[in-house]
C-alpha cells in the first residue's frame, strides 16, 4: 500500500558496527486471522517476539540468559508499518535486527516477508534495562557490555 | 444444533446445599471472531474465566483471594459443549455456579447465553488444590472449609 | 519511567477543529499478564482497539457502520509508548481521540491510565481507507466526508 | 496429579480400522505463561488445533480442503484433562488421533507431551459437519466418505 517501505527506524552513525540479525519462519494460524480472512493486526507482537527470540536464541541474550544474570528488559517502545496482509495458512519470514547503540538499552528493527518475498510488516522496539524489581539501570549491566564488546570485535558477524 | 443441551455436569447428592452462583456479562471482541465470522472456540476459556472471576469477586475466593492465604486452584478439567455461534459485535452472558463436593476441589459449571437468551455453550471445570508450590492438598485447606461452612448454613445464598 | 510522556503524536494544524475523544474502561484479566506479573505488552492492541470500538460507538464509525457503507479501514501504522505496567486485576481507562486529517484516512491517538492516574501508555494508529476488496481509497469516502463536515461544524463536541 | 492418566476418550468397536494419528512440535512462548509461570489453560485449545491442522496436512483433511468442498466442522464438544504444566520455553509434542465414526462427524482425541515425555496433557473433541451456512449435514458428505474408505481399507496406515 504504500510505495517506500520504511525498512530502518533508527539511525546508524558511521563507525558502529553493523547490526546483528537472527531469522525465523513461521505459519499463520486459523485462530490468528480475522473477518477479514487477514492476520488481525494485534497478533504482530507476538511475530516480532518470535523474531527476538530467534535472536536472542543465536546469540545468547534471550528472557532467561537476562533473567538469569539479574536483568529484564521490558518494552518502552514498540511500533508496526504495515505493508500487506498475511492469510492463513500462509508460512512467512520473521527478522529482527539489533541496531547498535551505547546507551543501556536494546534497539531492534524488525521485517516480515511472506515466501514470494512480498514486504507484509516492518518495525521497531525499544527495549530498557532493569533490574528484577523493574529498577531501571541507566548504566548498561555487565552481560550486555561482554555482548557489545564482542560484537564490536566483529566476532559474532 | 443440538436438541437437549447438557445444564449439568456434576451429579447433586441429596442433602447437598443448592449451588451457588455469579453472572457477568461481554461483548464480543472483533479479534475473538474468526474467518467465518463466529467466535473462535479457543476465545471461550476466557469468557468461562470471567465466570469464575465474577463468581470470585462476589464470595471473596477470586485468584488473590486464594493466593494470599497461601493456595491455588488449578484447572484439571475443561469441558464446553458449543451449542451456537457468538457473532461480532454480540453482547453475552457467563454464568458460573459453584458445585458442592466435599473433596479438595472446586467444581463449576458454565452456561453462556446471547441477549435473545439463546444458549450458546454450556461446560465445566475441576480444580484442584494446591499449595503455591504446586504441590496437591488433598487434605480441604482452611479458607475453603470456612466457605464451605457459610454455603452449608445457607447464608450465602 | 520516562520523565516528558509523548501524548501528542500528530501535529495540530491551525485552523483544524479539536479532537474527539472517548473513554472506556476494562480490567486485567489474570490471563493478560506474563510470567513477571504484568500486563505483556502484546495485549495493548486489544486495549486501543477497545478504545476505537468506544470511539466507533460514540460517532457511529465502527467497523460495522463502515463495513455496511463497503469500506474497511485498515491499519497502516500501530505504535505504543510504555511508561508503566498494568497489574492484575486492576482496572483502567482507555481514551481514543481522532486527529483532524483531510486526508483519506483516520488518525487515533490513545491514552492508557490506570484509576489512579498513573499514565501507563500512550500511541497511535494510523488507519487507510479501502473498499470491501481492500483496493485502496485516494478519495475520502462520502461516510467520512459526512463525518468530518458534523466534526468541523462543532454538532460534535 | 493423576494417576491413571485418560487416553482414550472415545470407545473402539470391533471391527473398527485402527486410529489414524499425526504429530507435531511446538515451543511454549513467553506470552503463553502465566504469572505462576506455567502455561495458562486458555492455551491448550491452540495446541490441540495446531495436532488437528497436522493431521489436515497429513491427510489432505485440513480447514482449506474442507472450505473448498463446501463444507465446515465446526467445534461441538471440546475437553482437556491436565496432568503436569508447561513451562517457558518448553518444547512438547502434539498429538492428534482420528477415532473412527460412522456418522457425519469427526472425533479427535489429543496427547500433550514434554521432551521428557511426561504427559501433560490429553483431550477430545467432536466436529459436526456443516455447510457453508453453518446448516448441519446429517449425512456424511462426499469428501469425508471418500476418506473413509481409504482409511477402511488400510491404504492410509
Amino acid at each position: 500500500m504504500i510505495k517506500h517501505p520504511k525498512l530502518y527506524h533508527f539511525k546508524r552513525a558511521a563507525g558502529d558496527p553493523p547490526p546483528l540479525e537472527a531469522e525465523t519462519t513461521r505459519t499463520v494460524r486459523f485462530e490468528e486471522v480475522d473477518a477479514l480472512r487477514v492476520v488481525w493486526h494485534g497478533r504482530y507482537p507476538s511475530y516480532f517476539e518470535d523474531g527476538r527470540a530467534a535472536f536472542g536464541k543465536r546469540y545468547n541474550l534471550g528472557y532467561l540468559d537476562m533473567y538469569n544474570e539479574g536483568f529484564l528488559a521490558p518494552l518502552v517502545k514498540l511500533h508496526f508499518d504495515f505493508y500487506a496482509p498475511l492469510t492463513f495458512p500462509e508460512p512467512f519470514k520473521i527478522k529482527a535486527r539489533a541496531i547498535w547503540s551505547e546507551a543501556s538499552r536494546m534497539n531492534f528493527e524488525y521485517e516480515i516477508h511472506n515466501f514470494e518475498n512480498r514486504l507484509i510488516a516492518t518495525g521497531y522496539t525499544v527495549q530498557l534495562i532493569t533490574d528484577l524489581n523493574f529498577d531501571l539501570q541507566l548504566i548498561t549491566p555487565p552481560f550486555l557490555e561482554v555482548f557489545r564488546n564482542r560484537w564490536f570485535s566483529g566476532e559474532l558477524l
